[in-house]
């Protein structure tokens, strides 16, 4: 990928540092902020259990101005109550407030507050309140300063995500940079993940809300690590308008042009979330063709990615593809026994209604390679398919989330 | 429990050997046998993928009259086309020719072929041609016939489930006995199981199909081990009319007895599946209340049941109990955030949209408990409730199923 940072971006500064949530010392507060009011939209969780961040956070981004985002990482501020809005209110406060001490000028509704990490616990506020006003005084637009960024806002992740394009709106040189997390508690509408980029383009409030929108449907809500929809996700796209470009126009060049360098960004950073799933050894594409409509191709790509005995199987490299074609068949999506096929890493192993002559050996060797992609054909119509981005289960994803808590 | 076997109620001879199919010796072919022809009503999978001795099957018992059942464990004949289906329907062929020789008489059309196993393999038919015969042979009434049944139809369970009560349909006394397997591949409607229950009680075809039906619905399809609906379930009862009874005549309160003694056998049988899912070290039921309708209580408890959050936190008796109110919150089925309640072994930990303020450790300590109740209230009804038997997520579960194909 590209050698641009998020900090790259002109006009965008970012930092993070420990300030005691996390008892191992590694950066647990993190900032990117935009040295002018940029134009901003995001799209959040689905569960009905939403952290207070998102309550917040909701209502925040509804004017379509951002100056800046404030995120802590170990506790996510959910099922906490009045209490729990009121901390993601002050975070809002304190940071706008110490913003504009460095000349960076917005009220709290233009901060966008993000927490991840355990469910059911009080923000430790002595902290964040001690941390904010020093981290507004460290972050910078170095390469360092976007590292830590993007070390900051991770969990049990095992590295951090990136991703970045340049690209031209019209004859305007327009760069784009992203960095998220994601590792457990996966799954789409939203991943359990934070989402951030940033662009110089200019761009009007309601066509950026557009373009996240479908950028967010095709890249990161194609992601199920475990099925466990998120309280905290978070995807935000803040764009400075500082190259200068002429803003595009709904169903222009420039606005597909704009939408497929999201999209390029997005889908990079989704994938880079699937094959670091909690405990992932492999990075798997489920292919799904031959559905009626859209909605039920991707219920039976959701149904095989994330049933456990598929991906054990491509834990152990099983050439076991019943487990594949038959989670298809549950799936509720509609399935032509008859007419049904499956593929394992482009092999095909069924074929209306029986296996392939394929040795097993040979799927086997497929199954080694480090990125996976299971295709089924449901049988059923030409007209709609969908993908889903998923990782292997194993030993060390129980080892991870048996004993989080302590 | 009873001391009661499948075979201690009259007329019914069981037995299994090892015919070659599993390599280890255990006993792969197994029969369960009606010495006259039993009132006979069944269930079975949802998949839209099934096996060969399901498409068997469902048109053998639309006469509700069978002899008897035989099935083989370690090759679930799925996924095999015609082939499968001329090898399920020999394995008929040969059962009711072996068991007229011994004075058993009833077409093929009057057994019940079960297969479980791996899927995309074709059946053995040389060990299982010379198997039958000699299995026909060896059937009988004693204890041990039964001990042998009840092991000849497991896969990767770690122990026979079993399950009996003696009732009275009006002054009659009558006796009842299942057995059943299931461990992976375990996911409602059905689960990955083969459960058969016999019966010494006269009972017609159209009123033993209602009675199973009722009773699949709130025993063996509340039961998931893994999400993942096998292509192979089968829920057979048999019932021989020995004892003598009237036959219970729909909503009569004979009907309402042999329904409870049904749904008495099931319900045991259903937690010994979850309670030896495939790595399990605890069994956990899963209640939701509060919902507008029993199928929503449903798709909460379902939600709860399969997240490997929940499980893993479970699996750890780690008292991360904000894993199990937001899966209820993800799963689609109405919550309200600020009515929703959460209990954990009868502990209750979140109320009204915050933490109450018991003690982790006290949480902790109901967690150690084998068998756990989780349970949830929606928030949005008191009208309706539903349960969910399943296990923990533990390593052991990635090491049976990332191998179990070689």
């Amino acid at each position: 990928m590209s050698d641009i940072q998020i900090t790259s971006v002109p006009g965008f500064l970012a930092g993070a540092l420990n300030c005691g949530i996390k008892a191992s010392g590694k950066p647990d507060l993190a900032m990117l902020v935009s040295e002018n009011t940029a134009t901003a939209a995001g799209v959040f969780t689905t569960n009905k259990i939403v952290g207070a961040p998102v309550i917040v956070g909701r209502k925040n981004i509804k004017r379509g101005r951002l100056i800046g985002c404030v995120t802590n990482s170990g506790c996510a501020n959910v099922c906490t109550g009045k209490r729990g809005i009121a901390d993601a209110l002050r975070m809002c406060e304190l940071t706008s407030e110490c913003l504009a001490q460095r000349g960076i000028l917005g009220d709290e509704k233009k901060i966008l507050p993000l927490s991840t990490g355990i469910i059911g616990h009080y923000l430790p506020m002595e902290n964040i309140s001690e941390g904010i006003p020093r981290l507004v005084g460290e972050i910078g637009a170095s390469a360092e300063h976007a590292e830590q960024f993007a070390h900051g806002i991770l969990t049990t992740d095992t590295r951090p995500k990136r991703a970045a394009v340049r690209f031209h709106l019209g004859k305007t040189p327009v760069m784009m940079a992203g960095a998220c997390k994601g590792s457990g508690m996966v799954a789409p509408n939203m991943a359990t993940m934070l989402a951030y980029i940033v662009t110089d383009a200019a761009i009007s409030r309601a066509v950026l809300h557009r373009a996240v929108k479908t950028v967010a449907d095709q890249t990161f809500n194609c992601v199920s690590i475990d099925q466990h929809t998120s309280t905290s996700d978070t995807f935000v796209c803040m764009a400075n308008g500082r190259a200068g470009n002429a803003p595009p126009l709904p169903d222009s060049t420039a606005y597909r042009d704009f939408t497929k360098a999201l999209m390029a960004v997005a889908d990079d950073m989704a994938q880079q979330i699937a094959a670091d799933g909690e405990g992932a050894t492999k990075m798997v594409t489920i292919e799904v063709i031959g559905a009626r409509f859209a909605s039920r191709a991707r219920k039976a790509a959701m149904a095989i990615a994330n049933s456990p005995l598929v991906k054990t199987a491509i834990h152990g490299g099983d050439p076991n593809w019943g487990r594949f074609i038959s989670a298809a068949g549950y799936s509720g999506s509609g399935l032509n026994p008859d007419r049904a096929r499956c593929w394992v890493g482009g092999i095909e192993v069924f074929r209306h209604g029986r296996p392939t002559d394929v040795p097993l050996e040979q799927i086997r060797q497929v199954m080694k390679e480090k990125r996976l992609t299971i295709r089924v054909d449901l049988g059923v119509s030409s007209l709609a398919s969908a993908k889903v981005y998923t990782c292997d289960l194993s030993r060390e994803y129980i080892t991870i989330n048996a004993d989080y808590h302590t």
